[in-house]
């Protein structure tokens, strides 16, 4: 987009509008809106964006985002550290905290395998992971990742290589979801869920 | 959205989703996009910004977004300093510049008349739009307010203070889109469009 009449309003659009799923349309709108802002309030903006890239780390025990070298979930006593739930990405982690249905720690893997898109094992936070398992005395690790050709095989992989050193391995249940209609469901997954059917009580009572 | 394990994570999305248009779940992409981009990039979308509210001004002429005290637009003596296109927003400006169509200059009224937002014409840039027409020996003024009620009232308002003092007044076309179909045309617009039919010749040869 050429803005002939400012090069500052130009030059903001084009930065912006390198963010993901941000057009040039949308950065023209955010950009007004930024205009129109408060000096205090764009202040606030661009500090805590400096401060992810400054501040921000990534705890040396699970790889989640963090602001000290451990993060608060793996630093902290009240969560049950003997369970680890492998995730894909830092998003995961956000999405199962908001359950609040999870009291062990993560092992985030940056990724999974992907051979077309050139991601093997070694690209990805693994070792760690294997390394926490042999020397963690840990009980269960939990699968979360997508379910999905590249996420099968990257369960295979860590299961292959964990299944000796702890005594449950599971991956999160697939079935239909909580307010979907049976007709509406793709067969795969109909056809999975009834495979792997629950027990009765298990699907209502809340298992700790 | 609470993201336990980083406050400075928090923070940031908490700040990007202040912006018009962009929830939770949308700052938590873009911020851990900004988390893997590279220091000095994020360093230009930073300064790109705060530039937006420490060096852009508004043209003392057209109220349009500059760098300077007079726009480049209306400085620029390639232009048809006596052609003056009204328009709400500086997206307008954006917009019409875009079709490459116009050469004359324009003047931004930050908004139209609306009574039920309690915006009146004090609370617009109407008073220096009439001084302009009145000291200026403007040949035409052309509204290009958007086709709502509110866009009308304005037309009317600007009309019936600016027709003792200049030739032309006109308003942008309004009628069927270029590849709409007549049978998905609103009535209203298709009426106006019987109504306000142009001769064969100017739809189909440019009007310099």
């Amino acid at each position: 987009m050429e803005i002939g009449f400012s090069k500052q309003l130009e030059t903001a659009i084009n930065e912006i509008a390198k963010l993901p799923g941000i057009g040039k349309r949308t950065a023209l709108r955010l950009a007004l809106h930024i205009l129109k802002m408060e000096t205090h309030n764009v202040a606030l903006l661009t500090e805590s964006i400096t401060a992810l890239k400054e501040k921000i780390c990534y705890c040396q025990k699970c790889h989640n985002i963090s602001d000290t070298d451990i993060c608060e979930i793996c630093g902290n006593p009240k969560r049950n550290q003997l369970i680890i739930c492998v995730v894909q990405d830092v998003r995961d982690v956000v999405a199962i905290e908001n359950t609040n249905q999870f009291n062990g720690v993560y092992h985030v893997l940056g990724g999974v395998i992907a051979p077309m898109d050139g991601i093997g094992p070694q690209q990805l936070n693994l070792a760690n992971l294997f390394n926490r398992v042999q020397n963690g005395n840990i009980a269960e690790v939990i699968l979360a990742l997508p379910a999905t050709v590249d996420g099968d095989t990257t369960n295979f992989y860590i299961y292959k290589n964990i299944q000796a050193h702890v005594p449950i391995v599971t991956t999160i249940a697939r079935g239909i979801g909580i307010g979907e209609e049976l007709e509406y469901t793709d067969e795969v997954t109909l056809g999975r869920s009834i495979l792997t059917r629950t027990d009765f009580d298990k699907n209502y009572i809340k298992r700790n």
